[in-house]
């Protein structure tokens, strides 16, 4: 038998990881577990064995969820919220999969002319605005494997797009014929700077090829490629979203990843402003709890 | 003993597929062999072996090999001629690997701001030109897993770049989050033609995890998402090329991958032309060995 001073516990379950956080009664994280237990390693009869070994491990309490675990891979599909989305309509359609026990947050869906779709990111989104760390109305980005750009109106999501920017480095990374070229770490040096500039050029796809010429002809170092094809990558994700000059744009990613983004949306004459993500996403997720406490 | 009428061997030797043509003494094919020992597959003192075996099966007779055989990967590295490059350039530079039996044809490169590299489009690209299939001033696009672009001046390849287009394509349909999607066939109807306008917003990156939103929020059928993406590459590619209106564009494909190109093209009203890039292939080769031979 455990004994636990959480109050509940958060686990934010996605494709292919997932982060456990035992929260305490004043909000603050007591421990944390991490592991590779994503949807996409879970059968859907193991979900409910795999929340009862974190009670074990962190305390017999309410757990609450997000990410692609409420996905139709998860445990239980929870239908998506459709802009404009605000913590109250992420409790509104919260599902108990065990009742007072485990609930799972829906995800947030764009509509319009496009259509996007996002799980998990919408608790970081409404929290960093909970926490004060972004204003009511902002434009938001989360880089990572999917990119999220959200436009906040009135501290709710009122619209969003989602750039597949990492995970196209990944893929050319991993599996082309430019990824001898990529194993090198990335850098926001002369050489992504330059691919941010390239990125100007909207002729990504003769870039990316030019980048193994440059090599072959001896024209250029092949340890500076993997930091000026993420320059242009990312170079090309931010001028999808046409910044205004000046425009504020609140970044939550990790430092190395905040940074890249940081130097591509200064290079477009907007404002970057990195933010803790971390922060953001227990801002969201305890006022999410909160709520439906409340309730 | 094989008794042959061949003239002359051609292999048509890339990454991962090898081609070799008895040639005979009126300029015709008489044997195609087609298998997959490219130079990925080819240890560097197994070459020598493999023409052998070549030779005993369709003569006994010299051989002109073009390709990734000349590449760093392969038998021998043969440095490549620089544009303006022409079927003299070529011949010029064409390295004797086995002295007086069996030769390798150079590929090409561009220099200028940017940096491209071939090796064995250019064969097909000036025996074009050779056959009367394309003019000596003309724009001549080999789709494929590289896109190659060239603009012939004179009957030379005067400067060319590169796109991933195919490449993207197959790393999206074989190991990306949208792979499920892209199974399918893709045809030249109204998704593809939509992928193609969508081009030319710009945003590639969002419009790429769109198309995923758009199945899973039930907004557009499945079956259509191979046909549209591959219309939002190819469309990307085109437009890469800032045609000009009317701009006759000389395609050098496959019947079906032909058909997509001229349908970008078209939608870009720009002029598609589709010529038979078998005969180029041919009439370039032909070309070549017959100026080795008047050396």
């Amino acid at each position: 038998m455990v004994v636990s001073a959480a109050a509940f516990i958060v686990v934010d379950w996605g494709t292919t990881n997932r982060r456990a956080y035992a929260i305490g009664h004043d909000g603050g994280v007591i421990e944390t577990v991490r592991d590779a237990n994503g949807v996409l390693s879970v059968a859907r009869d193991a979900y409910a064995g795999e929340v009862a070994a974190m009670r074990a491990r962190l305390g017999d309490v309410p757990v609450l969820c997000a990410g692609m675990v409420g996905s139709t891979r998860g445990w239980a599909e929870v239908p998506y919220v459709p802009c404009p989305a605000g913590i109250d309509d992420l409790v509104a359609k919260t599902l108990w999969v065990e009742p007072g026990r485990t609930a799972i947050v829906p995800g947030v869906s764009a509509g319009g002319a496009r259509s996007d779709v996002m799980r998990g990111e919408e608790v970081q989104l409404l929290g960093a605005v909970a926490a004060g760390l972004a204003p009511p109305d902002a434009l938001l980005c989360q880089p990572g494997t999917h990119c999220k750009w959200a436009r906040m109106e009135g501290g709710r999501i009122a619209d969003f797009r989602t750039t597949m920017t990492g995970e196209v480095f990944a893929l050319l990374r991993h599996h082309s014929l430019l990824g001898d070229f990529l194993k090198g770490d990335v850098v926001d040096g002369p050489a992504f700077r330059d691919g941010v500039a390239m990125a100007g050029e909207n002729t990504l796809l003769s870039d990316l090829f030019g980048e193994r010429a440059a090599v072959l002809t001896g024209r250029r170092d092949a340890a500076d490629v993997a930091s000026r094809v993420s320059g242009l990558l990312i170079g090309s994700d931010v001028r999808e979203q046409a910044l205004r000059p000046g425009e504020p744009v609140h970044i939550l990613a990790d430092p190395a990843l905040g940074q890249l983004y940081a130097s591509a949306v200064a290079a477009m004459a907007a404002q970057p402003i990195v933010i803790d993500s971390h922060a953001a996403f227990l801002a969201g997720i305890t006022a999410i709890w909160d709520k439906i406490h409340d309730r």
